[in-house]
């Protein structure tokens, strides 16, 4: 069988990623890559020896490229002319621009949590959705933490059922690099409900779900604490809920006597591991979070924001491209290429 | 009516606000503070003039005093001989070793939450259970983020009764001028059931309580979150939980529209006031951060970690000296000359 | 003599504490404040009864205002048409437009470091270049790390004689309160030299000064090591700059052992000391970090960047009202009225 | 020729980097690394299927690693009998107990910078001395710090002369994953002057070297500036600099209009390399930092501290095995088989 072809358009944070797990997956081919500016990422890339080709977007000074000696291997057009699905990963509001060039191309595309949903057909979910997005021409990924989120409560909710949950979201407010975005001393409230309980419920919709969400002055991944209540008040205890996350291929069970002592030492434990970037895949869970509060189970999740949206947007491949036609095939022909799960007895 | 006679133990960061706060009852005297070292607190004391005498401690090299010039007014027994009731913020256990003195002396005291329970006949709240203090020889106070938590759910649960409460703890980890206790770009996560819902559950032996609880790297309030659910499944709504909030004298309802935009503004708002150190009594509480979650009502509060407890404080030593014999002319008492409620309508 | 009538501009971080050190001097009167919105600190301003008259700038919106109750004494040409003279805090840029207003009504102004230099007549230093602010009408005061640092250098060169300085500034990013221009794990290159290196050049002309500036994510404080090197080869001792620093009003001497560790301990100290906002008016000179480096003197400094400027920019309206004729007699009052220096032997 | 046979005590931050560093020498063979208890790092080595050896040292509980199935292959004294040479990165102190064990195998090793001087025959660093480690048996790194440090000095010193330095440290605080040596919001001093400073100096006898340390609440790279003299007076230009800096396989010129704004942008460029845990081994040197001060020459560096010391240790082992006899040739091989360099034109 023909691989699929794939483009990424942006190649900043998630879609330097995205082109590594597309690259990474036996049966796509990694076409190329669409950015503006020669940023460090695209520096980094030249250094590298170019393993993806470069693509110039409208409005790139090709000058900026030549003077650096970083060769370019044609227009955004070209891309989009070479592929069956384009990963937009560009800046928020720039994809919805895109998607009328894609469009008339005939090409498939997926989104990042920065477009507005509006964008696409389906918001899809790999877990949670999968079949909603299966021969979709355009899919609206949902951002990091909902994705991280949506993991753990759509496997309680398979396993036993649930109808509500309630988050508390300790977000981190820049990633490693970031300039531009950052908090010093200061914890930063939102208004609630946070958008991340009602994304939720926009996949889950026969889940009530609620949020207040807390920007904090770190980089390593965002926390979530998630209190989730069974459906007609069945009672989830902790040692179901342990079971069904330490069964999750794209769930990493921790612990603080393990020496997982919060958010840095998930991301230590993944550079140490020799993960490129030291990014992880899995959310991290930990064990010793779990506590039972009357019928309703608590816990609190680990999320990598720079990798975590990776494996959900490849299964949006195989769904949109109906590579799989079922949720546990394409899941899990994803996780087989990124070298999900291994770490699982 | 003689005053009472009050003393502190320990010049700290909670020991200077206990030793201000006291000075400003009507019915109280600050006899003196007690202190091992010319610390930076003691040292400000003598560049003030010395406004409170100060006895030195067991331990003590009284010469570093003397070539400073700090004047010395007598031990640590000294002190306690002239006193009614003890205030101790004290390091974590050195309380426990001073209750010796006390006893001997016939002299009570109220301990701050560094103490283990078992130093106190009682475990101490001025708005949840004043009356089990009055009369009391030895009072523990709850600790900065128990105090602030409680006052919110014992709010709600008088006005609606509160069964069960979750709440995930946004822990502030060091004190502006602290450097050994610190946290760097992480998040810190603490084993479940946090220690702050054990210790509700202690004063407040109706509810089911349990939490999770994540150090932050910041210094000007913790941020917590609640979510509480209304005795046999009375629904508690937004509106409902507004107004109980917005009539507690020591609650401080404010909103992000307003410029509230999270710990630091609270902080900032306070050095504004002009209260003396930027300290405020009041816990602050988001409007904007109120949801209801099915029948559950969710909210954050702020907790100024320094100040929260001198209150609750207070109230002990009325309590315990039976100078008020109710919780609300007690604590009303407390708020007069700390000019708490003022800003209330 | 009648009071030098004065009014300010721009009620933010800076503003507040220009007319709260304006309403210290005897031989000044505080006529109001202007500003544009009901901001935090116009809200307290409110909540303290309002100690200042409050005037609205062109833009305003009254409404807030009456809506929150806070009552409003004119519009902001009320007020310049009251004053001897204004300073402007405002945000940086609208100081020049302001100009306009204060040069049509004849009042003579006093701009923040946000300003372009050409904005006034002068760039001012109450110690460094006092008698040129004589009768002027337009003053620009030097910003707070170079306010702080050409103290230390000018005390140097008065002293002994200063050729040459390279400087390392080690940038608090934000303020207490500030969410907008934070930084988060990161130190932040600007490019060399740096622009207080340069501004220090304008005051003192005949030292030849550079330097590197990074910022950092903390609240409390600039540190900046300098580097001075004597006129003609001179060696400038330890013992020389230590006797020079501890002479100045303006300069607080500390060391590591006293308590003083860092920038926050400053903070601290402050905040104990009572003072309003915990702020201080000198800089810290840390005296255990005074080193020799060959014939060159080498030390660090801390700037408390919220309140460091007002008493240069009180010693500007003392020259530019030729209210005292010398930088002698002008700092002396300036530093009478607002306590600077009382703690020295 | 038969490869050298290298151990590694100590598998954390550093010896984690030592023994892959060790791994990709062609002329060397890792024989394996010893530890004390399961940590992070010894999980993540057994996750990625144990490439090195695990030998334990003395107090470890074995039965803690088989109850985790992580095979051991021996205890700290079998490993010591089958190397040449020892990298020892054990906690400070700990390195001076085990030389006990090495001189009694007959075994050379090399410290790091957190044992005292006196542990080793001779304080080392590649660059500026490796002809002092020639054959002996017992060396010391210099400190992460001083390692970068010295590679910028000692090139210009053998360039054009260097009689003097004044440096500022400005030191991030703790690594990525640690929990224990944390600060928060706040600039913490030291004692001057900085023993980097002092240690420079006894690797450049003929340098007069001080400077200040600043602790700052980041964990990507220290961040030095550096003031340096010519030898008699000689004035050093820019544009000399500039060319010695580029000219060094270890340090990489950079500029924040290339987008290195930062410490955490070398950091991010690193991880985007696609570099083992993001790690780099050059020092970054910001070219826009550059500036003349009077004859003086002044420049700002980065200075990765998890990898910075790894290639001056590789040099370490060529030096006391005698492997190259002379700085160039020694560098030159640890280079080649790091990879360092490769970029440069």
């Amino acid at each position: 069988m023909a691989k699929i072809r794939v483009g990424v358009a942006g190649y900043g944070t998630i879609g330097q990623r995205l082109a590594d797990g597309v690259a990474l997956q036996g049966d796509m081919e990694l076409v190329g890559i669409a950015d503006l500016a020669p940023t460090l990422a695209i520096r980094a890339l030249h250094e590298k020896g170019m393993p993806y080709d470069l693509y110039l977007v409208d409005g790139a000074d090709k000058s900026q490229f030549d003077a650096l000696g970083i060769p370019v291997a044609g227009t955004f057009a070209d891309l989009i002319g070479k592929v069956d699905i384009m990963l937009d990963s560009s800046p928020g509001g720039v994809g919805a621009k895109n998607k009328v060039l894609y469009e008339k191309a005939g090409v498939k595309a997926i989104f990042q949590g920065g477009e507005k949903n509006s964008v696409a057909d389906v918001f899809f979910h790999g877990y949670a959705n999968y079949e909603k997005g299966l021969g979709q021409n355009y899919l609206k990924l949902t951002s990091c933490n909902t994705t991280g989120l949506i993991r753990s409560v759509d496997a309680l909710d398979r396993a036993y059922g649930v109808s509500k949950v309630a988050i508390t979201i300790i977000r981190r407010v820049a990633d490693p690099g970031d300039y531009h975005r950052g908090l010093t001393n200061a914890l930063q409230m939102e208004k609630a409900p946070s958008h991340q309980a009602v994304d939720l419920m926009t996949i889950m919709p026969h889940v009530d779900a609620t949020g207040i969400l807390v920007h904090t002055p770190v980089t390593h991944g965002h926390i979530i604490t998630v209190l989730a209540s069974g459906r007609d008040g069945r009672k989830i205890t902790r040692e179901e809920a342990l079971a069904v996350f330490q069964a999750h291929p794209r769930i990493r069970v921790v612990s603080i006597d393990e020496g997982f002592k919060g958010n840095a030492s998930l991301f230590k434990y993944a550079r140490d591991l020799g993960n490129p970037r030291g990014d992880m895949y899995e959310i991290g869970l930990w064990s010793d979070s779990i506590v039972e509060s009357g019928n309703d189970i608590m816990y609190a999740i680990n999320i990598p924001q720079e990798s975590v949206t990776i494996p959900e947007t490849i299964d949006g491949i195989r769904a949109a491209m109906r590579m799989q036609l079922t949720r546990e095939e394409g899941t899990a022909e994803t996780n087989r290429y990124l070298g999900i799960g291994k770490f699982k007895k």
